[in-house]
């Protein structure tokens, strides 16, 4: 079974509290719908530094959150000069400290992971792929430079589409883009 | 089988005549042995710059070739604006142009080049694994983000020793590093 790649490109996640230190009563406005229902590319953007390095034009993706999570690469935490853990979008457990630069000010805090491989799906997917009780699963993807990706989490949200995410390193090692399709295996 | 993985980072091979242009009458110093016989990590960098941007930095390495060849990674290509083919080291057709800076001059040309996955060995070695004809293999790689890699070039050289070599973006999304083991599947 084929599904559409999302290839996810460094960005933030702002609780509402760091955003409005950030940006003050500046407007979040949709830039472009993400596949993930509800979710967008916003506006705006932070730049993250560390002692090290820093990294600017970092997009803000919308709604607010309850939480506010840096995705990098493994890329980024090299430039950065981080030891970030793979995590799941959400468990933010040994999160590495970056400190957030907006327009209207600065925090530090322990948020950045890299995300997981993971599959986005709705419990009625999930069902119908036969994947209850399925941690993890792995895709097929052909390029110049195909590969079999194991450790893809399945994630299932109440509004998920069905659609798998990489970060930039597995997308550009293995020369994939967004909208190329992958195939399942499980 | 497990061979012995070097991950390669953005780095550069010079001709003579392209480094006396570089670098003037500056002696090439070896900082580094590398696995591969005769390779070497030298004490010098360039700037490897394009319309769009410039990555600093960029390690020469030894000992002078008959050609000047940039290899980079499709996250470096990405940054520079470039869309450079996936080659076999030595082979240049369709090669990105790029500038050189180096502190005696500046030059540019087509020579930027995505390096193929490849497998480094000698012609005893060929035999000995049943890779006589064989063009490409793949590798099985443990991590957090394991995967399968395939289209691996094997590349036979008189002086070529086991070890598998990959660019940073598949080593940074499969969460690898040089030094790392890898098993062969062919």
């Amino acid at each position: 079974m084929e599904v559409v790649l999302g290839v996810s490109n460094r960005h933030i996640h702002l609780s509402k509290e760091d955003y409005i230190t950030l940006f003050g009563d500046e407007e979040l406005v949709k830039v472009r719908d993400l596949v993930q229902t509800g979710e967008f590319a916003s506006n705006l953007f932070v730049t993250i530094a560390t002692s090290k390095n820093k990294i600017e034009k970092v997009r803000v993706l919308g709604p607010l959150r309850s939480y506010t999570q840096v995705e990098l690469s493994k890329t980024d935490c090299y430039f950065l000069g981080l030891d970030a853990p793979i995590r799941t979008s959400g468990d933010l457990t040994d999160a590495c400290s970056v400190t957030i630069i907006g327009p209207c000010g600065t925090l530090t805090k322990n948020c950045a992971i890299i995300a997981n491989r993971h599959l986005h799906l709705n419990h009625e997917d999930r069902v119908r792929l036969g994947l209850v009780n399925v941690e993890k699963i792995s895709i097929k993807v052909k390029s110049n430079k195909s590969a079999i990706l194991n450790d893809v989490y399945v994630k299932e949200t109440p509004q998920g589409v069905l659609e798998v995410h990489l970060d930039t390193d597995d997308a550009n090692g293995c020369f994939l883009k967004t909208g190329d399709m992958v195939e399942l295996i499980f």
